[in-house]
């Protein structure tokens, strides 16, 4: 593959977006919704708090009655009932009268303020207060939180810990969220064997990328099967053909077959049609997709970093999307402290060690050093229009905890 | 509970520090080993990649054979063999030979360098080739990821995708990793529902907090159970001894009982032990932690805001450092967009909007508006010593992402 031949970046992503799928429908119970994304809107079928809420343990008062208390000059007050949190009271609150009030519990009538319990003494029904309280003070006001009917979280929202409890509130015992994307990752390679602290066969290579790709669709919000095929167009053949019928997107890693060609790009040419082969990118130049039965293929290489790179560039974008989840590489600037060369025409995603200010890349970064993958938290990524970087030019940094999802 | 009495949030945390516990150890399938934490030291088993390697489907040449090839001058080699992946070959290469090589292939004897298929044509056992390679070039030397018997990994690292495919390279199938805590949060509020669309007793409360606190502690690594008490002494008291004896940590919301105080701080202080109740922070001053048949309890506000925020404060390095995996607030600096004022003597947590220059704080903040969590993706922390800053001032930035498992 020359240079001149293969595909831009923004070419390939380009191709991908224009076969982006979005996963069906599904109704969850809320205690399973964190981390999905919501595929209705969320109107309120309550209002939050949905009374007038104490905030305090103390007193329920009027807090005109209050004014003026002081520790040197104090107040008297009659209590006349007492609510605890779950209770409310049938009384109501005339002036000189004090109901005994829980947090969480609601503002009985009369009332407008809650003293706390700390600036009062009491002795049987005769309350002295210390200080004075301000209308509204230690109240929630009812809705203040949510309000009935209204809408609250759109339809593609990304639900963390605080929206799963906002959605709680506001009634929803069950909730509407994208399906996980089902992945089938086909491992191809007959070099491959399982981990083993055994001496391995002549010839044999230990299969890593089944554990970092499976790892990484799980961390894009997808599930994923693994299965091994051999190195055959007719293996990879089934095992792509069976895939596309029972899953949402299938990712391949290796497939190189000797005087064939890639046997995984043939296998996609021949059931289904190629989207691309070869990209002007570093690392992972044979980067492949395709799509079979409709579903999307994304050839990886069995080089591990460049699969994972491969990976970063093309399927995660996907993954999200295919939940509603918008994304995009979060760009932030760092100054390189090495001088960084290129090639124009060629992107490259270059392994580096990032923080708030500088970045230097990882100097060991053959495709299949998965040590540098562990030593970088971020890639610098250079532009295809850009011939590299001199050592404090300013460069754009992708962190990899920007990547999860 | 006056400001004077209250412990600084540096004096809870140290306390919390003390009391610091480690899990156990389990050995588990390395399938299964992302995102733990390593408890054992990775010494490798082989060598990665155990022999020279092909990196390119071609042809494996004695480098200085092809010295001074071109498109103009091509020059004529003898196919004598033929290796795919997983195969090698019995017979060596010397000079005018060549051997078909698929990519993951081991180098033959003699030969030192892969040239790519692109740049020759093969006619039978005739090769013809156009371009010149180097000594080394496309091959990955063995070893150059992994050299047998070295350390390639310390105990205490926090397995990405990319460690675990390291793990995996060096040969091991299981891998030991620190157990994850077992959390029982302990919900007490007799106002407190289930979420439901239909009509909700009056003086009732959707109980959201187990939904966000779970949530969070799942976030952290650890697994959580629930259970829901009421607000009595003796029910909280049940709950929190039976989970002392089969969980690693507990955490409670809420109890707050009328005319009784805090009901499970006096829980904790008849059947263990306080370490503190009351902090100088906003939002969750009632926060407070203890530790009961060995131990931690944190008890978290009603306050759903409270809750969440105490529980970044207090509880999320505890389950992180339990697991061996060390956690500190990152802290990024921005440009407050809007004046802040707060307490001296008080650390605030304000909830906040930021992006790679500036932080807007929410403006409704009640500790009960989950909205607020909502709208923000960060806090702004205001030290104890200071008094609030000023529009345009730079500010200690913590974003929620940076605080994930």
């Amino acid at each position: 593959m020359f240079l001149s031949k293969l595909d831009s970046l923004s070419n390939a992503i380009n191709l991908i977006k224009q076969n982006q799928k979005v996963t069906d429908i599904e109704e969850i119970p809320i205690g399973e919704a964190h981390k999905r994304v919501l595929a209705e809107d969320i109107m309120a079928f309550h209002d939050s708090p949905p009374f007038d809420k104490s905030a305090m343990d103390g007193f329920a008062v009027i807090a005109e009655n209050t004014f003026g208390a002081s520790q040197s000059a104090p107040k008297q007050l009659k209590v006349i009932d007492a609510i605890g949190a779950g209770e409310f009271s049938q009384k109501t609150v005339s002036d000189g009268e004090a109901i005994v009030i829980a947090t969480g519990a609601p503002i009985p009538e009369g009332a407008n303020a809650v003293l706390m319990k700390e600036y009062t003494t009491c002795d049987g029904d005769d309350l002295t207060i210390y200080s004075q309280v301000t209308p509204g003070e230690n109240v929630s006001p009812k809705s203040e939180d949510i309000e009935k009917g209204q809408k609250i979280l759109d339809k593609n929202t990304f639900i963390r810990y605080q929206e799963l409890g906002l959605i709680a509130s506001a009634g929803y015992d069950t909730v509407k969220v994208f399906k996980k994307p089902k992945v089938k990752l086909v491992i191809t390679g007959n070099e491959l064997v399982e981990p083993t602290k055994e001496e391995i066969d002549k010839a044999k290579i230990i299969n890593s990328n089944q554990f970092t790709i499976k790892s990484m669709v799980e961390d894009s919000g997808a599930t994923c099967d693994i299965v091994h095929a051999g190195d055959t167009f007719d293996e990879v053949k089934d095992e792509v053909l069976d895939a596309s019928k029972e899953y949402d997107v299938i990712m391949t890693t290796g497939g190189t077959a000797i005087s064939k060609g890639d046997v995984v790009l043939d296998v996609v040419d021949d059931i289904g049609e190629i989207l691309f082969h070869g990209v002007a990118i570093r690392p992972g130049k044979p980067a492949g997709a395709g799509v079979v039965n409709g579903k999307m293929v994304f050839t990886f290489s069995g080089q591990p970093v460049a699969a994972m790179s491969q990976f970063d560039m093309f399927a995660r974008k996907y993954l999200f999307e295919m939940q509603g989840r918008s994304f995009d590489f979060h760009i932030v600037k760092r100054e390189s402290q090495l001088k960084i060369p290129s090639q124009l025409g060629r992107t490259d995603f270059i392994r580096a060690v990032s923080d708030d200010d500088y970045a230097k890349h990882v100097l060991n970064r053959g495709s299949g050093i998965i040590r540098s993958m562990v030593e970088a938290n971020s890639y610098i990524i250079i532009d295809e229009n850009d011939e590299g970087y001199q050592k404090g030019d300013i460069v754009d940094v992708v962190m990899f905890d920007s990547l999860l999802w």
